[in-house]
């Protein structure tokens, strides 16, 4: 077992750790990153599809008021390219197909009325909201003691607009809206900018994605970084008292003045941390709900719905491939459609079956049915089909997911309040953009800022003590 | 690293698992039971005061209709006694206190007439929730989407009555009512016959404590158990097939017909589980809401406030001693008072400092300044102060605790539908009298009931296929 020392150990090598080590080393201070898995990336990950093909197998949007994100994407020499929108999207309810142009689904005016005036409601309750501290919030109480689903089913008055905005904020959440928190929607609504932002491919949080993948953005700090990032190394214990802190990993030990732990905060529940923490974080890593989201991916030789004027882009009732939008790499070599499946629980209020949820093959299946419905026959017989399900990694325990009711107003920011010598970092900790890649980038940044500052004012102290 | 064969391996040796492992012995099977602590017992634990005085650090009460605990408590040759309640309570609020006799405050008219108004709408609720299936109740959803202190905000009329729910069911789920889902605590309330056998002493889930403390429950049947129960012994994988299930544990690796795992939900986490656990299963592991309540103790030389024609009982809207009992042992040689700390906010809304949660000098204080507020300056001095916090145990990751919404609605029977070879019990499992002692015992039988006719059967199948 060798030691090692730094002034900081990051624990976790996805984007908010490698971002907070990257910042941290381009600020001359020496740091170690201990990663659990063989990889890096965390919840970011591309499938190799062969022929220099990739899928995002995890995060894998960027768009516009993220600015951390595409600031550092520029920085890396990576770019970007917009998810193709050209061409009609479908909306298919009730076994009716219709096509459409832009962003909004060709509802009927009463259900048009509905989801504007749900909108309005939900965009005026989240300009009260404080972003530094949601509970405060003058109704804070309130809204963090019930879900957004529940809030929907009192205040919308049609079975669709409860669809679109379950599918929406869904794939957003990977999260069941009778499970999450009002407040904290609310919370994430203003710190997004809107509805509109959080459901939009242009001009939205869905805008446009990484050439060679998401995961390149954690391969490229990695590589940066070199031997400092020690992979297949998870932490059994973080120990700290006044002087340092000392880090147990498999295959390294790291005494360094400072930790940031840059992971989910269900996952730091697998770390023995002395002393204890204190109850509001220790309540919040058990209690924060990680989404259970799988995508899906069907690959077809190419991407042969745009030759019909489509762009590939679906909203629906179907059982799984309820949202449905083109993934094709940029050069659209091939076509690739991707779904998401998330939580136990289809649209509104239908519960998946057993077998959807656990066997790959009846998901297959079930998901080029409804893919065969939209586009056609051509859509049955893709050249590969593969999937990446969030709830069986080993080191991850889910999707970003959210907070339930009560823990806002409870825990307050326990998220990110430093415990001692350590400092959090991950997309969850993030004010704006909670959640997203964005999110985790500023993270990283603010746990670096927060650390940095402590080790000048602790190197400036001992330079005066000695003198 | 030796290996064993046994019919059944049981995981955890807490009251359930112990339970199941008795059965199945009693049946003639062969079982070992696995726990990673160095002793038995789970969330029943005795803590000693010396001279042959204990204190129950957790569960510590048994009551009338629970069944199943008495019927154990009684084979085991053990005895209760009733929890002390002669003499008069304190009703202490607003700076005023008043004494009363039996178990209802005097409240004014109208608080007491918006408290029956709220039990009786709640209980009404209760009835239509199907005990074995409480998400097919017709309204299931709806009450699912909220929890249950938004709905006691929405149908009281006073802050007293509001306190009083809360203080009371708190304290019995060591949850915030306003993180639990409405719809649990309905089932709850149906299953355990009641609000006021919730809420009471005598006639209620408190009516009696068991002499010797709680976790001489669990240490006879370890005794009887023998070498059979393997301490210091956590457990990291499981594996099962069509043939068998292979417990991998730090002393001993066990291959079993069937595997009884008896643990809290969230804390089954801790395990490798090959093939991968349904998805259901898996994220209702990761949503349980485990508890954070601690328990404090102060010792006095005798229970100085029985000579006043106290009982020690208070209910006060006071920081810390929200509820106090008398905690004595049976014969009065010495007097303890107890009250609960849960969850991170007292009574209705109230924040506690983080200095309160997690500094346990500043706890003392505040406790014994309110021990001394109920029942005058005697009270300041106790001669032992000690506290049990289970939100800091290395094997436990907490209290009983409940479900937040959303999760009996989409997870539905995840708790206790068999997976595999894997059976389960715990009282998280249990119907009648969830998160009691009764509850563990009647899931420990219910689940080695289960296990057994399986064993059975296997056995009279390979009689079969040998004749």
């Amino acid at each position: 077992m060798s030691e090692q020392r730094a002034d900081v150990v990051v624990i976790g090598a996805g984007v908010s750790g490698l971002t907070a080590a990257r910042r941290l080393t381009q600020a001359d201070h020496s740091v170690v990153v201990l990663e659990a898995d063989s990889r890096v990336g965390g919840r970011t990950v591309n499938l190799d599809l062969g022929n220099g093909v990739i899928t995002e197998g995890g995060g894998q949007w960027v768009g516009p008021g993220q600015d951390r994100v595409l600031a550092l994407i520029d920085e890396l020499g990576l770019r970007t390219f917009d998810t193709f929108v050209d061409g009609k999207s479908i909306y298919l309810r009730n076994g009716r197909a219709r096509r459409y142009d832009g962003t909004i689904p060709p509802l009927r005016p009463h259900v048009l009325a509905d989801y504007a005036q749900a909108q309005l409601r939900l965009e005026r309750m989240a300009r009260s909201v404080p972003l530094e501290a949601p509970w405060t919030a003058r109704k804070a109480r309130e809204w963090d003691a019930t879900t957004f689903g529940g809030w929907l089913d009192a205040h919308t008055f049609t079975e669709e607009t409860r669809q679109l905005f379950t599918l929406a904020f869904t794939v957003a959440n990977s999260e069941d809206l009778h499970s999450t928190s009002l407040l904290q929607q609310l919370f994430r609504i203003a710190a997004c900018g809107g509805i509109d932002h959080i459901v939009n491919i242009t001009g939205g949080s869905q805008e446009s994605r990484v050439v060679g993948g998401t995961q390149e953005i954690a391969r490229r700090m990695a590589d940066d970084l070199g031997s400092q990032v020690v992979l297949g190394s998870p932490v059994s214990a973080v120990t700290y008292d006044e002087q340092e802190v000392l880090v147990r990993s498999a295959r390294v030990d790291v005494r360094a003045q400072r930790a940031i732990v840059a992971m989910a905060p269900p996952d730091v529940e697998r770390i023995r941390i002395t002393p204890d923490l204190p109850v509001r974080r220790a309540m919040l890593q058990r209690r924060w709900a990680s989404g259970s989201e799988s995508k899906l991916f069907a690959v077809y030789d190419r991407p042969f719905w745009r030759e019909q004027g489509l762009n590939g882009q679906a909203v629906t009732d179907l059982p799984v491939a309820s949202y449905v939008v083109d993934n094709s790499p940029p050069d659209g070599s091939v076509g690739i459609l991707l779904t998401f499946v998330g939580t136990a629980s289809s649209g509104y209020g239908q519960n998946w079956s057993d077998a959807l949820l656990d066997d790959p093959q009846v998901r297959r299946d079930a998901f080029l049915a409804d893919l065969t419905t939209i586009f056609g026959p051509q859509a049955a017989h893709p050249t590969t089909y593969l999937e990446k399900t969030w709830s069986h990694e080993p080191w991850i325990s889910g999707c970003v997911g959210s907070r339930p009711p009560g823990l806002l107003t409870q825990y307050t920011d326990a998220d990110r309040r430093p415990v001692g010598r350590i400092h959090w970092a991950g997309t969850e900790t993030a004010i704006v953009n909670q959640g997203y890649l964005d999110g985790a980038v500023s993270a990283g940044e603010r746990a670096a800022d927060e650390v940095g500052r402590l080790l000048e004012t602790t190197t400036i102290t001992s330079a005066r003590s000695k003198s």
